[in-house]
C-alpha cells in the first residue's frame, strides 16, 4: 500500500556523480542490495546522522571518516543494518571502506558506510567484498532509479526527486533518492538519503542548507515514533556545473538552490510517509498560532503519534474527541482549550475546544474517506508561529508487516 | 482477549456503602450503565484525576465539589463521556447531581459525578434522571460486582479486588473496582477506578495513603500512550469498623493498610492491562539501576509504547534490536549504552549493549510465548532506581476495536 505515490519517472544525471548497484545476498529476497555511490574529486558532502544513542556501526564509521576526510564513495547494503552488533560491527564495516579503498585509488577515509535492514547481524563482509569489482565496474551516471531500489526495506516504491534549475546561463540539477517505511521519526535525519547537486557552492552554505531543509523535511515526519538506528541524511554537491561559486547567503542564487533543495527534500520525505507502512492515508498535521516551534511540535506529535487517532484515520471517523485528548495531553501547561479550533481540510469540527455549532458529521466523514487529509489545530492567539508535519494511519497492515518481518 | 485474567468470585461488602446499577439507555448496547455509590456519613473522600487539558466536564465538578464538600453519592455513567461538551456539558452534569439531591437528603455539592465513553456527544441527562429513583431504591451493600459490570466500556471482564484484614481484633474490609482498557497512560490517576475501606482513618493519611498507591499502580501502566479525558481514582474510608483511629504514619497500623491498599490498586492496574484492548500478553517491563525515576520511566514506558516493540511482542518475536532502537531512543543522553543488558525472563538476550554471547534464539523464542513475560532493562551502574511497569502487545484486534468503536 501506499498513498498518492508513483514510481519516478525521470531521474535526471548529475555531473560528477555514478552510481550502480549489484545483488550481493544480503537482503533476505534475491535483489540488488549493494549499491555504490561515487563523487568526483572534489566534490563536498553535508551530512546528519541518527539521535539514537544505540546508533549503528556504519552511522559511527561514517562520522569519523567525514571528520577527516572528502568523502569519494559511499558504499551502501540494505538487509542488514549493523546495529547492536558492538566492536564486531565497527570492524567489519571499516574492512569493506578498506576493501573499496584497495580497489579503488581512494583512501579507506574516503568512503561513507551505510547500512539498513535487520538489527542486530553480523553484516556479512565477505558477501559484500566479493560483489565490490562487479559494483565498481557498473558504475555509471544514469543509475539513480536502481540505486533507489537497491536501498529499500519495507519500502513497496522506490524514491526519487529530480529537477534541473535554471541559473542565468547555466542548468544546475539535484537528484535524490530516499528509502525508509516503518521505524520513522527522525531525529536529526531520516532514514538513508542521498541527495546530489552539481551546483557550484561552498562548504559552509551546503552545511547551511543541509540543515534548514533536513529540519523542514525529515524533522517533520513520523510513521511510528520510532527513531532508527540508521538514520543517514546525505547532501552532496559536485561543483561541477558552470555557476559562478555560491559565496554568500545574501544572494538571489543562495536562495534559490536553498528553496529548491527544500523542496526536494519536503518531496522525499513526504514520499516515505506516502509508502509509510500500512498506510491508507496520507496526513498533513498543521499546528498554527503557538508560542514557538517546540509548542506547535509537542501538539502535532501527540496527535500524529496517537493510536488512537491513527486507527480513527483508518477508519475514516472524524472522530474529533480523540484528537482533542491528544492535544490536551500534549504537555502544554497553560493552553486555553476555550481558544481551540481544529479543520479537516477547509472544514471546521471543533471551535472554542468543543464540536463546532455548524459542524455535520456527514461532512466531516466526507473528509475523512479522502486518502488524503490536512487536520489544521488553530492553539489560538498564543503567537504566530505556525508548524507543519507528515504522517500515517495505524492499518492492520502496519501489524502484519512488523508482526512477520525477520520472523 | 484478556490475559490470565477472569471475572472476581468474591467481591466483599464495605461497611457504610451501598451501590446499585441500572439500565438507563445511554450505552449503546442494552445493558446497565448507570451507577450510584452511596457513602455513609462521615466517609472521607480522596480522588485523583487526569492531568489531560481536555479534562471532562464531570472531572471538572468532580474536583469543585470535593473542595468544598464531604461526598455522600458518586454517579457514574458509561457510554458517554460528556467530554468536549463545553459549558453545555457542565450545567448538564450539575443538573443530574442537583436531580440527586432533590431526590436525597443530600446537597448537589455532596455529589460527585463521573462519567465514561465516547467523547463529544451531549450527556443525555434526561435518562439519567429519569433512571434515579429506581438506582436509589436498589441500592445495595452486596452490589459491587454489578457496579464492575455497569461501569465498563470496552473492557472485556469486570474488574473488582477485594480484602479483608485483621488489625488485632478488628477486621477490615478493603473493595475495589476499575475500568479501562483503552486510552490508558493515567497521568496522576487512572480511568475510572473506586476503592473503599471502612478502615477508621484520618483524611490526611488517606491522602496520602492514594497518592503513593496510584503512583506504584494505575500510574505505572499503559496500553497506548493516550492520557484520557475522564481518568478519575477514588479511594473512600467509611471509617466503620471498630479499630481505633489511624492518625500517624509511624505506625503499624498505618504501613499495613498502605501496604494492602497498593497491593489491591497494583492489582486493580494490572487487570486493565490484562484485558487491555487487544490485549495477548501482559509484560512487566522493569528498568534497573538507573539514576532516578525519571530516566527509569522513560525507557520503561519508550518501550512499552514502541509499536514495533509491541508488535515483536504480538509475533512472538524475540527482537532485541527493536528493544536496544527504543532505549537509545529515550533520551537519557549520557547512557552508556555498553553496559546495558536485556533479560526476558531470566534469560540474558543482550550483554553489554549487544546480543548475548550464549544467548539461542530458540530460548528467547521459547519465552516470548509465553501469555505473561517480565522485560528487564538493566541500564548499568547509573544508580540504585528501580521502576516497574506494565503493559499489552499491540495486536489486529487492537486496531479492530478502534477502527470498528464508535462507527
Amino acid at each position: 500500500m501506499s498513498v498518492g505515490l508513483s514510481p519516478p519517472i525521470v531521474v535526471l544525471p548529475v555531473k560528477g556523480i555514478r552510481l550502480s548497484s549489484v545483488c550481493a545476498n544480503i537482503y533476505a529476497k534475491k535483489r540488488t542490495d549493494l549499491t555504490l555511490i561515487e563523487l568526483s574529486e572534489g566534490s563536498h558532502v553535508s551530512a546528519v546522522f541518527t539521535r539514537n544513542l544505540f546508533c549503528a556501526a556504519p552511522v559511527q564509521v561514517a562520522k569519523l571518516h567525514l571528520q577527516e576526510y572528502k568523502p569519494r564513495y559511499c558504499l551502501i547494503n540494505a538487509g542488514n543494518a549493523n546495529a547492536g552488533t558492538g566492536e564486531q560491527g565497527i570492524k567489519n564495516t571499516r574492512s569493506t571502506c578498506l576493501a573499496l579503498a584497495g580497489l579503488t585509488t581512494c583512501l579507506t577515509g574516503e568512503v561513507l558506510p551505510f547500512s539498513t535492514g535487520v538489527i542486530g547481524e553480523i553484516l556479512p563482509v565477505d558477501k559484500i567484498n566479493l560483489a565490490l569489482p562487479e559494483l565498481i565496474k557498473n558504475l555509471s551516471s544514469n543509475s539513480w532509479l536502481d540505486a533507489a531500489k537497491a536501498i529499500m526495506t519495507t519500502d513497496t516504491i522506490p524514491k526519487a526527486v529530480s529537477k534541473e534549475i535554471v541559473f542565468g546561463d547555466t542548468v544546475v540539477t539535484i537528484t535524490g533518492i530516499v528509502k525508509g517505511s516503518g521505524m520513522i521519526r527522525p531525529d536529526m535525519a531520516t532514514m538513508l538519503a542521498f541527495i546530489a547537486t552539481d551546483v557550484n557552492i561552498n562548504k559552509d552554505l551546503l552545511d547551511k542548507i543541509l540543515l534548514s531543509a533536513v529540519n523542514k523535511s525529515f524533522n517533520r515526519i513520523t510513521v511510528d515514533g520510532d527513531t532508527s538506528t540508521n538514520d543517514s541524511c546525505v547532501l552532496i554537491s559536485t561543483s561541477k556545473a558552470k555557476n559562478k561559486c555560491i559565496n554568500d547567503e545574501a544572494t538571489t542564487e543562495y536562495k534559490l538552490i536553498e528553496s529548491e533543495v527544500v523542496n526536494i527534500f519536503c518531496e522525499l520525505a513526504q514520499a516515505i510517509i506516502r509508502d509509510g507502512e500500512g498506510a491508507t492515508k496520507f496526513l498533513t498535521i498543521e499546528v498554527k498560532s503557538g508560542k514557538n516551534e517546540k509548542e506547535c511540535l509537542a501538539v502535532a506529535y501527540k496527535i500524529a503519534e496517537s493510536p488512537l487517532v491513527k486507527t480513527a484515520f483508518t477508519a475514516s471517523d472524524p472522530n474529533w474527541g480523540r484528537i482533542l485528548a491528544a492535544i490536551g495531553n500534549s504537555g502544554i501547561q497553560d493552553l486555553d482549550i476555550n481558544n481551540v479550533q481544529v479543520y479537516l481540510d477547509e472544514l471546521c469540527i471543533v471551535e472554542n475546544g468543543q464540536r463546532a455549532p455548524n459542524y455535520a458529521e456527514a461532512e466531516g466523514k466526507r473528509v475523512m474517506l479522502q486518502d488524503e487529509i490536512l487536520l489544521t489545530v488553530n492553539l489560538g492567539d498564543r503567537g504566530e508561529c505556525n508548524e507543519k508535519i507528515w504522517t500515517t494511519d495505524l492499518s492492520h497492515e502496519y501489524i502484519r508487516i512488523n508482526a512477520e518481518y525477520r520472523t
